[in-house]
């Protein structure tokens, strides 16, 4: 395998897109990655979304989009990992190219979520879970995850209130990205009393959903000419699965996909926890970054929270997370997730990230979670 | 990229089954498949389906069938290419072996169409289509097929009961197949005069929706210990895509994506159209196999139906087509399609076909098609 290098990136606003269709929206982001690589073309097209059949009536997303940015001809296809869709659209790219098939590959996450009505949305999200077992017995992603969350602080002895800075954090972060979906800044007053959804998870744990789309141009890095740009490389690609329900897990509150993909990671690097300068987490509730943290080696078993009181995972600390808003702030339109979560470490490794711009940002790692811990898929990039 | 073998191959019969989930139909054909290979794990799992989210409620399908056969830990993901998606998950697991990331994939195809009513199975095929411009007009595949077909007769003067040989010879191969949904000698009185569907399509030009699931056990070709039985290689694999919407073709009655994904096939296999023993088509429609077989350089553009006329098709034909039965008799469980084309390539090439054997099968090709022709994959498979 050769190593493989983004040239390009592009995302749209995550917001509420009513005026553009899922084609016009996958469609922005990808000639803006295009743009921003000056690539005219691309041999392949990989497309991460989950819900465009069930939320748009429509599939073949792949040779939809192709088409319609003028790509003609070339190979596409949809890849769909639930809410890992994105990132494992990137596997995609990262293979073909890295294999040699191809020489260019176009890597879009796409998700259009907010024009059905919310329980036709729920219900749709509710078809990562077993369908068998979890979803048939009325349990939505904020019930699995309120169960997760409760066993937690049972077991760990934590309050509530000790996750409140993994949301603030992230909404401070938000305020300085004009793609975020949510620009308000939280105290800890308002996570502590925020409306309940299924308890212990409240308003504020859990990150909103979003119509968005971002993109990749990857090409084989030894490629790349340098151009008074840094160049990223994809320097670790790993996915594993765990059992799809959760209750099929011997200890339910650890994240045993995280764990095992980043282990790969790490390895095809050659690196250690301490090398990470950032760490774009899948925040989707409060509780996953936690569990992540934990997974990844940042913290000890059941000490997640320690990072978000001590200040650890601030900008300023010593993993900062979620730099851009995270799933809590940038939002989380699902399918496309992955791929903004890559985006924005590009953003941080190229040292245009503008205000949220990290100090020392040479190495990152964004991990993208797909059902309940289910799919987990972690990349690591580097630029040097 | 290292040559991919196919090592093990497995399916259920194409049928309704009520008694059965989507993870149990997708799992009996992936261990089918295992123990064909002696295997009992595989590095990745690539499912290829189009509609689980519509009709069963269920994504994330990569990990809950991996979960469900037991296979923990490993990378999973569900590839979606509208009817194309069974081969369209071959391709990443040629990609993903060939490249050498991974030392042996699980590729199934899977799809559960008959439990549903079926105007919802064909509003979810529908989304196959450019949701802006054709499902939206009313045109569902059958009626898109039907325009093609009345432009083909139009421009090339063929009447419709010149196509009965492609449908009449597809029932006759698929009498001997245990796995087919029809079994049903049919005539060309029947065929002339069977119940329109949308004119100038009647009942015996349309192949039969199915519940059903094949699957591959891939490994590196170089790996493969000789046991007596052939060993079938994968030597040629390419994907293309067209416009999405027929009438934005110039020419709406030829299949560019069909000539552009052959001769990128045959160019890797170094072989041309004389040197193919066989040809899997897309008869999805009868018109379909007329397109096919002129796209890929088996007959002169307009004068497909000759090949049926003259006897070419048949098992003792110039290239055989449909040798199981085809989308036609087999049945067409549309994201599981590719693959049972693969798992009848293999029996041939392996002389296991039983009455259905072709005297001459050491070169083999096979072709899967999303949308209108809008996704066309092409493989060719070789035993020596």
């Amino acid at each position: 395998m050769r190593e493989v290098a983004i040239l390009g990136i592009g995302q749209t606003p995550v917001d509420e897109h009513w005026d553009l269709s899922i084609k016009e929206l996958a469609g922005q982001a990808a000639l803006a990655a295009m743009d921003d690589a000056r690539r005219e073309r691309a041999d392949s097209l990989f497309i991460g979304n989950m819900l465009s059949g069930m939320l748009s009536k429509q599939e073949n997303l792949g040779t939809l989009v192709s088409d319609w940015i003028g790509l003609l001809g070339i190979e596409a296809m949809k890849v769909e990992a639930a809410c890992a869709s994105g990132a494992a659209a990137l596997r995609l790219g990262i293979m073909a190219v890295g294999s040699g098939v191809i020489d260019s590959a176009l890597v879009i996450g796409v998700e259009k979520m907010t024009e059905n009505l919310p329980m036709e949305t729920t219900a749709a999200l509710a078809t990562a879970a077993d369908g068998d077992f979890e979803s048939s017995q009325g349990l939505s992603f904020v019930a699995l995850n309120a169960l997760v969350m409760r066993r937690y602080l049972y077991e760990y002895g934590w309050q509530h209130t000790d996750f409140a800075n993994f949301s603030i954090n992230a909404h401070a972060n938000a305020m300085n990205n004009p793609n975020a979906r949510l620009h308000e800044r939280i105290t800890i007053e308002a996570y502590n009393k925020a409306r309940m959804i299924a308890a212990p998870i409240n308003l504020l744990d859990a990150s909103p959903i979003g119509d968005g789309a971002a993109a990749l141009y990857l090409v084989p890095a030894q490629t790349v000419k340098p151009n008074g740009r840094k160049v990223v490389r994809l320097v670790g690609s790993a996915s594993a699965t765990d059992t799809i329900a959760v209750h099929d897990r011997p200890d339910p509150i650890w994240l045993t996909a995280a764990e095992l993909s980043a282990k790969k990671a790490y390895a095809q690097a050659g690196l250690r926890p301490k090398d990470i300068d950032f760490f774009e987490v899948h925040d989707a509730f409060s509780i996953m970054s936690a569990l992540s943290l934990e997974a990844c080696g940042f913290a000890d078993r059941g000490q997640g929270p320690r990072l978000a009181i001590e200040g650890d995972i601030l900008s300023t600390g010593r993993i900062p997370i979620t730099t851009m808003g995270g799933l809590k702030a940038r939002g989380h339109p699902v399918g496309a997730t992955g791929i903004y979560q890559i985006v924005e470490s590009t953003l941080q490794l190229r040292r245009e990230a503008g205000k949220n711009q990290l100090d020392k940002a040479s190495t990152g790692m964004a991990q993208n979670i797909g059902g309940s811990g289910a799919t987990i898929i972690t990349h690591i990039l580097q630029a040097l």
